[in-house]
């Protein structure tokens, strides 16, 4: 965000193809509209995942980085050795009231991984937070957004989308929006 | 939660059984993660969440109240009837910053509306608060799990279930559980 040059990536992992797809798209939304600089989708290619980022950005604006395809462990294994932090969301990790001081403090780039099926104990591992949002079951894509706006404080619900064809405004009642092209 | 005696629930409108399966029972883990006293699947009977439903309290405990197969407009006209608040998530809303405060002063019991598929007239102007979590595209379970973040100041994450049979252990690396019965 504005505040920091350090930039934020989500590495989704374990992505099936099918089964996933609108799960993953929700994390992808939520990458984008908590403040995200980029998305990766490991392991695979899926056209559909990509249709829905191409969409989104279209309409609504943002430059969010998007890749897919790439091996998700050398991902992390080179994106330690450029000196950045690894985030792993699970239920497993330490509280996120016990790190987010630590973690905002930080001053290198985050990959923040996500898994869709069970996460392999190499993330684990690699990891330099294993971060719960609470300790009990619930989602990925709600766990997203709650470290976001956590570690953003807020202020990226209030960001502006470069590019957006149209905008929300904000009502009492009923949907209105402002075209900008 | 136990600083109040207001009680909050979710209605999930829209679910389409299969093509929603997986979001809605997000939402539902959300909505007892997070907090939630009940949570009502309207219109539709789907088994596959009740089960999902009944397999996470077994396991991980609480006593969310859960309901299906009720008229959602009706629902909602019977809530306003017993003096209960009603809060719908949209993006088309106002920006929570703009109305959190004045929800969290809101004696009366809320029920949290959150739609899958396109969401009728009627639930934008039944609703005391249409409410935004910021004006972008994302997810009702992203939406659904900051509202909740936000409304209970995130004393939500550090609650007990009772009932559960297991409890995780929060730790730097690695899984880590404790039995309790």
């Amino acid at each position: 965000m504005e505040q920091s040059q350090r930039r934020v990536f989500v590495l989704r992992y374990g992505h099936r193809p099918g089964r996933d797809k609108r799960i993953t798209t929700h994390t992808l939304l939520v990458a984008r509209a908590f403040g995200a600089h980029g998305f990766i989708l490991g392991d695979v290619v899926d056209e559909a995942i990509q249709k829905a980022y191409l969409k989104v950005i279209e309409t609504w604006g943002g430059s969010m980085f998007f890749e897919m395809g790439i091996n998700s462990e050398k991902y992390c294994l080179e994106w330690k050795k450029n000196n950045g932090a690894i985030i792993h969301l699970t239920m497993y990790g330490l509280h996120i009231d016990d790190v987010i001081e630590e973690i905002k403090k930080e001053p290198r780039d985050l990959l923040v991984v996500i898994g869709a099926k069970k996460v392999p104990g190499f993330f684990y591992e690699i990891a330099d937070y294993n971060v719960a949002i609470g300790n009990q079951p619930h989602s990925e894509v709600a766990a997203l957004a709650v470290f976001l706006d956590r570690l953003y404080e807020g202020r990226e619900l209030h960001m502006k989308f470069p590019g957006a064809k149209i905008e929300v405004i904000p009502s009492l009642r009923g949907k209105r929006v402002k075209r900008l092209t």
